[in-house]
């Protein structure tokens, strides 16, 4: 699929709230935490339960992951090499939306090309946190939690990640979790700690009365 | 583009916050506003006016508009009939992740097709509104804000709705705005009174310290 821009006569509206308004009321700002890793490397089960702490704390947090967008926004794409490009790209798109929207999004895709990563990271303003979830594949292997690598091995899933297709790790991540030497609740207390350090506003700045002009 | 899904071994991952809870904590329902209407009858202009004045009672608010989806998800996509369907069901995904996570979103697009936006209607759980701004034609052609009808007349954009491209009206919205019979601050008041009677919690709904189990 191309993405040259196709649309023309298009004349910018903007947004009369700005991110900085927006952080401000959220007392953090808004950015994608973008998970990478294997099937079964434990991106989904740590993106839900980051979630689900931060919205404890009152963050404005969204998991985008394979099911909910695979379902809907990319139901019409497949996995060959193309599809995954196309799938990645608008996943990227819309994590920006929701970050530009103020929200800290968490996605939890395997994106194994390293190319489309990096067209995420360029896309927006927002600031985009690549996070290897660096479970290696003999341990996602044996997990299997989903009985695919099984599958995969017997030929019945094409274009496997890591069995028939290729993931390609992040060379400079801005953070590398080695889950399988972690409890999920390190793992969890290692990221939630980066994500308040990263996005947090400092409560010096939080005025609760701030409105936009 | 084929909408049949072509994914599979999708395994679904649950969210641990629920609607439920993002509506206790933001003080109002996730939600979708549908504005439709021609080219140049107010859509952008009382979105934009309307995230600021819900933003300002600290809702959790987002405009999606041709602009921003435009230069982005969709830059592969033109004005064809074809293209048009898939801009807006693109669009609808998108809005109802925003709806699911709590915000309340609302869209600027001419969405010219009623089987489009019934679709969407479909697409989620979240309420979906959807708002005619029903400013006329020859007003809209009189205005002509961007002098895309002037174009258009000249025959230098192809499939302009309403001059060379169908409009098909609501049979039924949720609410019609007759936007030519109203100031901009008389739309806004009434819009607002919709937003708050149909998605706002009733305060003694509201225990600002629940949190998610």
């Amino acid at each position: 699929m191309s993405s040259s821009i196709k649309s023309t006569n298009i004349v910018e509206v903007h947004h009369h709230v700005t991110c900085e308004a927006r952080a401000d009321l959220n007392r953090h700002r808004g950015g994608v935490l973008w998970l990478t890793g294997l099937s079964g490397s434990g991106k989904s089960t740590i993106a839900m339960e980051l979630e689900r702490q931060l919205f404890n704390k009152r963050w404005q947090v969204y998991v985008l992951d394979g099911d909910n967008v695979r379902h809907g926004l990319c139901s019409d794409l497949g996995f060959s090499p193309g599809d995954r490009t196309e799938n990645i790209r608008r996943v990227g798109e819309v994590a920006h939306l929701f970050a530009k929207a103020g929200l800290l999004v968490v996605t939890a895709f395997i994106s194994p090309y390293r190319a489309d990563r990096e067209r995420v990271r360029q896309m927006g303003p927002a600031q985009f946190h690549e996070i290897h979830v660096a479970t290696p594949l003999d341990v996602c292997e044996q997990r299997d939690p989903k009985g695919l690598y099984e599958k995969a091995r017997r030929g019945e899933i094409p274009d496997f990640t890591g069995i028939s297709a290729p993931y390609e790790p992040p060379e400079a991540p801005e953070l590398r979790l080695n889950a399988e030497n972690c409890t999920i609740d390190r793992t969890l207390t290692t990221l939630v700690a980066y994500v308040e350090r990263t996005f947090a506003l400092p409560s010096d700045q939080v005025s609760v009365g701030h409105v936009a002009s």
